[in-house]
């Protein structure tokens, strides 16, 4: 339990902004534990986060920016001025400057823009063209380069001048490009080592190095450095011009967030990732568009139930199970959901294998649809004592849950054919249809079955 | 569209290994655009792939195992000998040779470990020692270490003289350690490079180099490699001894596992990720489990409507509102479930802060709560013209939002003190109680106001 004498970690950094210490705030977030510092800068009030950032030197604040989330770190840079903003991006490597102007708004990013070095402002004009998850949208423009008429000396002395520079690169590899920027080699840096210093680079590099292009995507990324234990990959244009490198680790980051994204679609946060410190209004909105399309679809899922009123008000038993049969229909086509969106994101499955993934789904959505559908009728017989009412509740709920095993199987593969996003949509459209379906299927039964069921 | 002239992939594969050509088996996987691959193993029949294995030399079907996902790959290990296996193992780094045999049953692994050579078998029974999400699970053994009393000239001829064993090394760093195998340095390549060759390591390694322990966990490591553009981290036992090297680019990879797995919990998909190569008995029991706690969940909160029905009888139109509430409230809910899950990975709220998100969330939960219940209750009053079920349905919908947007909120923070898995029981928790709650709020208003209601 916490202990009501703890100073939260935030209340120490409040005094230190009162004091202005600027050595010691950046102490102070050095010494937090790993993890803190994005929880204590949500707590600060908007007034004391934006003078966090002006206190430090432009390179700390971007070191601070950079141990946020893309979300977070955006949220602070708009409560600076434009030029105060431009001197900490520009601090930045420049797929962090692409991602964090990605997040401001337009107008917002313009801005910046145009008090950040004309040559680093131009470069992220150029690379948040491409779309975020392509190796285009990925790639940093820092790397080292050699030409191919270069010796081994030649490349260890334009190592060592340019040390300072080089010093904030991940140097892995050096590159080697033609005349006309056509990249012709790759030189590992421990090639570099073993090797005496007149050799020619072209010696030993390695040729026709493996690349990518900058409209590789991600998944393809992803395969790749699945595939070859390398750091990073070139990137170069239409023309073979080396134009950019990605490194596994931004890949693999990438990857994450992607999989975070269709975890926030899947549960109805749309429009963004959403932090309980942004304003109440921002995050009420955001969920309430999402909540609004579905209560229209419910409603008209559940107009099913008032065209068979007269069936249920001679059974009042059956509106117990609507209830239960719709909801646990749902949650088995969810499973099937959950399935193909991760099989659509392994590259397991294909959007036009819509037969062989409805087979899998239906040998699975039969089983379970019989023992759920035995179980439910069971209990209804159990309770009511008449085994017609069981059977009528019993089918349904089997049928039911075959239908939406195939559905939500199917779903995520149909809406990616139609270019929708399968995590969005899924849900949604599944829970309706089988919402419909469940309440059609008890009443419908019923109604044919009533001489049976009422009295 | 899919043409129908067209040959998948595995055909050809099934047509190679019907003639046994081993070197075009190798060259038809490396042609293979990325991301076919595992589609094309979940495509063949049993006996094929373990045939794939068995033709491939252990190296080569060791690099095909690591580009499929952890779960595929130890199926197709299974179909293997113990002693066919262990070839394969053989070839894999230590961490991905622990992952795998974590797939597989205690005996299986058991088994392959018996046929592995001792000292690779030994590493793996230690690494598989420590929990999968901490930097003793995630650490590899292969990296280079040099005794403190080396010069430059000495670790270069060490790594020249053993240049065979180390190209598969990620090599980044040299390790400097004292006669008790203590870590006492860090050796940056690039500084290797640019150094005299009589200079002592001591003198231009990074002395009190950053070191985690075994038991740092993941998040711990995720924040380290957000603060400190390392490519791998030492890793050190009790005693400051090094054990191993944690490389950023599987840290990484463990953080999109882990939230691949909480997507995948949260949809019903429960005791392991499911392929649909998988056999359907598998398929359909593991969705079951889930499933059969859920019903028993649903038919204890639709129980509340048994309790009503005369109510119900007296007032058939509430019926059709009963899911309505129910499935809305539920997904308001959900939003914060998915919020809260979110700040507990990125470290923005801990555990005890249940104050502080259920002030939050009750700020969402009466704007979106008052506004889909002025919604729906305008539908209950347009369709059967009574304004006394319109205010019924609407305030039990707006209560209801506002219980479940709370509860949501709040539930996965009490599971994770109460060291449970909020990604697996949040679902299901919050389902049931704000189903029960909507039944009895839409009821219980319902009979208190049956005399404007009824007739």
């Amino acid at each position: 339990m916490r202990n009501a004498l703890h100073q939260e970690p935030w209340e120490e950094i409040e005094a230190i902004l009162r004091a202005g210490d600027a050595g010691r705030l950046k102490t102070c977030f050095e010494e937090l534990s790993p993890g803190e510092t994005a929880r204590v800068i949500s707590r600060l009030r908007e007034e004391d986060r934006a003078r966090v950032l002006t206190l430090l030197s432009p390179e700390d604040a971007a070191a601070l920016l950079e141990e946020l989330s893309h979300t977070q770190a955006a949220d602070l840079i708009e409560e600076l001025s434009p030029a105060q903003a431009a001197a900490i991006v520009n601090e930045m490597p420049s797929d962090e400057q692409v991602d964090l102007l990605g997040e401001l708004d337009a107008q917002g990013a313009a801005a910046i823009l145009e008090e950040m070095e004309a040559e680093e402002a131009e470069e992220v004009r150029q690379l948040s063209q491409f779309p975020p998850d392509t190796a285009g949208g990925l790639m940093i423009t820092e790397y080292l380069v050699s030409p191919d008429k270069f010796r081994v000396a030649d490349v260890l002395d334009n190592l060592r001048q340019r040390r300072e520079q080089y010093a904030k690169y991940d140097v892995q590899y050096v590159y080697i490009t033609s005349e006309r920027d056509e990249l012709v080699g790759v030189l590992r840096l421990r090639d570099l080592l073993l090797s005496p210093r007149e050799t020619p680079v072209t010696q030993i590099m390695i040729s026709k190095p493996l690349k990518v292009q900058t409209v590789t995507t991600l998944d393809d990324l992803q395969h790749f450095f699945d595939r070859h234990p390398f750091f990073g990959v070139p990137v170069t244009d239409e023309q073979g011009r080396l134009v950019g490198v990605v490194r596994r680790a931004d890949v693999e980051e990438a990857v994450g967030d992607r999989a975070d994204r269709t975890f926030l679609k899947v549960s109805g946060i749309v429009g963004g990732e959403e932090l309980r410190s942004m304003p109440l209004s921002v995050r009420a909105s955001r969920r309430l568009a999402w909540l609004s399309i579905n209560i229209v679809l419910n409603i008209i899922a559940a107009s099913v139930i008032a065209l068979y009123q007269e069936t249920l008000a001679a059974v009042i038993a059956l509106a117990v199970f609507l209830p239960i049969v719709s909801d646990m229909s749902g949650n088995a086509g969810n499973q099937a959901v959950a399935v193909s969106l991760r099989e659509l994101t392994l590259g397991l499955v294909k959007p036009y294998e819509l037969v062989r993934v409805l087979l899998k789904e239906a040998g699975v959505g039969i089983i379970n649809g019989l023992l759920l559908g035995v179980l439910l009728g069971g209990v209804a017989w159990a309770w009511q004592g008449n085994p017609y009412l069981g059977f009528v509740v019993g089918v349904a709920m089997a049928l039911n849950t075959l239908v939406s095993v195939v559905l939500g199987g199917t779903i995520p593969l149909l809406l990616r054919r139609m270019h929708m996003d399968p995590a969005l949509a899924s849900g949604p459209i599944l829970t309706t249809v089988t919402d419909m379906c469940g309440f059609f299927l008890v009443l419908s039964f019923a109604t044919a079955a009533l001489p049976w069921l009422a009295g």
